[in-house]
């Protein structure tokens, strides 16, 4: 046990660096001169003394870390930040006189920093302008440890063929290698996001949108979160420019960012088209988005013209997780949402900010049917499985399908603790997947036009942990709960 | 193409056999006295036909059977023999003026023939006599006809760890091999069923059932079909003796019939009692009956005596994928029939008449997400994957996640297609599940006391393809639709 200790002593450092990060809402608060600036700085303060004092505390123990030590300082980080991050949270919204239970506190927090977008607030329009900046905030924050948990933590494991995004950032260009170390990777990668970012945010603020507002909906948007500062989430804006530009983001940011970073450091913009996975997740999204707007005009839903831009933006919207809606899409024809839903399962990349399976995986195993089923009538063909031009290992791809069988019972358990509270079937399968693939907005009762907080504290708590299993792509933490970890 | 014609000829073979089953439903007429019989002669005609003019007419194409082919012949009997098995259907109740239509004909042989037990037809208790005993016993003949799937055709196949059955029959005990040959296995496995078939009738006869009940509610137990000829389903007896009677046979038939054969003939009862699967298969049962009687009882639905008899039955019914009822468990808390539904995809044991996954695909799938768990903490530990005294090769559980795969994907695209006309989600995905898994009764519409008929024919026939889809393992379905079956 004792030699987990070091563990400590990194998270200390990383509270320490994330009290840094309420200095954001803390600005926006002085901007906006809201008189709530006190909240956030003793937020900051209690983030920081708590940091610093595991850190210093824990001076002693500065041993490398080992594999098994990453799986839990990974699983730490995601369940002790959002405990901090829902301070101001907390003291902001008790100051203001709309007190919060603990329980929705840290909900909103996990929603947020996990960029699945689930909220518990209403009147969101009436917020201080600091509380939704911080909001939407953690989102943007939750994005660069989501890339960070993807290029440096994730594949260090092994974890459910986690290995292959370290190699795919290298994949498609042969003679070009990521940098090899991994922090620059990371800040490769980070660099992409705070490009895409600061474009993305300009892209709204041309497009109409008030600087605040294009700052917020900037971070729900690549960070794929979806969390709304009004309570007409992207409807609010009522304008087919501003959809047109989220949707463009949304696109951009459900690729692997490292794609980016090749391609533009090599200037090999062709071999960045020619990525599997890249052209398998556009186009589910956007054939996907067809399709409903298809069956929307069909049964007569819309016109064919609203038809199309309704079914995309809201296919794009939840297929990449990120669950912004301009209507209650539930009264669609039920195929559109549930479809909607299944995709949010799969329809981003490895090494984006999205969550789910991943794209990669879903190419992976669909490969893998495909070859039993050949083998099925020809049993002795067997040809390697590929992708993109690399082969597959067998080791590999029983990492993938291990991933996947985790995955499914983690959602069935959940579901059925959900189902035991008397949750009907939809909300409750719903709300499983809505939280496990970080998407946000379900079906039932928690369709686009309501909000969580129509849920029971027990029902938060099993979507709160849906959520961070979902985040840390399950494994990672099912890996503590073996006997081998303990073991020594 | 023309080196398919053998496949044919043996159709014919098959159809012309089972013609002579019709005997059956002739003879119930016959001695009910209902003037019905030249109707079932009329049937019998018409296949024996048809079946002889296909053997004769391609007399020239004896060549061997070919793994591609047995695909082909396995999907096309279950295929085609439930268009003669609807024949009578047909022919009778327009005769007794209530006239069916083709697809609801085809539905309700395809239900009996997969041992599916959904029902299209109401008023049962005013069905003639033979016609009662033409649909159970089509669930009876079905389970014969799984047997030899099991045992003859899907483990030559290799198809989705089935190969599995072959070896396990004989693994148990060590020094025995059950008899070599195919057609002697097929033999043995059909001694034990119609032991059981036997003793199953003359207890429900002892415990207070008519001679006919007796015999129609032996065809539905043995054969984990469930489709009863009384509207109350098993509920008409309201006997828990009855219920302990056919709780028990359930349990039986849920288990691979050939440790029985085994066991009887080498007296080796220990070693049956050691069966993975088996314990596996039994512990869920009746873990699941014992965790649903606690709900009801905590919940209060039920006093504690009630809850017992109610949830054990219930489960197993369900879970063994027969689907008998004595109530309308829809009316319970909603996580008993959803877990009850679940549970029917798995709790069967391989070599036995159910339906679903089967246990043994399920240990494989459990140990190899437990395996790579462990290789997650501990990258160097890699223990080989056991199933009782044997070690499971990589190929076989490859062969297991392929099945898994496209299970999940065949389940996941027919619920897509029933929820495009619009049929609610919980009924839908029901539907599917209930008939993919050869259960039955599904939930919302498809409750225990609702039935089949309130689908729509384009509905239905997305079930029928379903249930057989789901008694085929789909995998042999599946192969067809590769190209690389057409090629030579
Ligand atoms: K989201
Ligand atoms: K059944």
């Amino acid at each position: 046990m004792s030699d987990l200790l070091p563990v400590l002593r990194v998270l200390g450092a990383l509270l320490a660096m994330f009290a840094l990060t309420l200095g954001v809402p803390l600005g926006a608060s002085l901007w906006a001169e809201e008189g709530l600036w006190h909240e956030y700085a003793l937020a900051m303060c209690l983030t920081l003394g708590s940091g610093v004092l595991l850190w210093w505390g824990l001076r002693e123990h500065r041993d490398e870390l080992l594999p098994r030590h990453g799986v839990l300082l990974v699983s730490l980080v995601w369940a002790v930040t959002p405990f901090f991050a829902a301070l101001p949270l907390l003291l902001v919204l008790d100051a203001v006189g709309r007190p919060l239970s603990f329980t929705h506190a840290y909900f909103e927090a996990v929603s947020g920093l996990t960029t699945t977008g689930s909220t518990v607030l209403s009147q969101l329009d009436g917020l201080p302008l600091s509380v939704n900046m911080w909001r939407t905030f953690m989102q943007w924050l939750g994005g660069m440890g989501i890339l960070i948990l993807a290029v440096a933590i994730l594949p260090v494991l092994g974890m459910g063929g986690a290995q292959l995004f370290k190699a795919e950032a290298a994949g498609p260009v042969k003679d070009t290698k990521l940098t090899p170390r991994m922090t620059e990777t990371a800040k490769g990668l980070w660099g992409v996001y705070v490009v895409f970012s600061l474009a993305c945010a300009l892209a709204f603020w041309a497009g109409g949108m008030t600087p605040e507002d294009a700052v917020m909906h900037m971070f729900a948007t690549v960070s794929l979160g979806g969390l709304s500062p009004h309570d007409a989430s992207f409807g609010y804006f009522a304008s087919p420019l501003l959809e047109g530009i989220c949707l463009v983001f949304m696109l951009a940011a459900s690729c692997n960012f490292a794609l980016y970073f090749v391609a533009v450091r090599k200037g090999h913009w062709r071999s960045f088209w020619r990525d599997e996975e890249m052209r398998a997740t556009l186009g589910a999204l956007i054939g996907g988005g067809l399709l409903v707007a298809l069956l929307l005009w069909a049964k007569g839903t819309y016109e064919p013209l609203q038809a199309l831009r309704m079914g995309l933006f809201h296919v794009v919207s939840v297929a990449t997780t990120t669950g912004f809606a301009t209507t209650d899409y539930l009264a669609w024809p039920v195929l559109a949402p549930v479809l909607m839903l299944l995709m949010s399962g799969v329809a981003t990349s490895a090494g984006s900010t999205g969550g789910g399976i991943k794209m990669v995986r879903m190419l992976i195993l669909f490969k893998q049917a495909r070859r039993e089923l050949t083998r099925t009538v020809h049993p002795r063909a067997m040809q390697p499985l590929r992708l993109g031009e690399r082969v597959v290992s067998d080791g590999m791809v029983f990492s993938v399908l291990a991933f996947m069988l985790v995955y499914g019972a983690t959602v069935i358990v959940l579901s059925l603790v959900l189902l035991l509270t008397d949750l009907d079937m939809v909300t409750a399968f719903s709300a499983v997947l809505a939280s496990v693939h970080c998407t946000g907005p379900g079906l039932g009762l928690l369709g686009p036009s309501s909000n969580y907080a129509v849920l029971t504290d027990f029902q938060l708590w099993v979507c709160t942990l849906g959520m961070l299993l979902g985040r840390l792509e399950i494994l990672s933490f099912m890996a503590l709960l073996t006997p081998a970890f303990w073991r020594r």
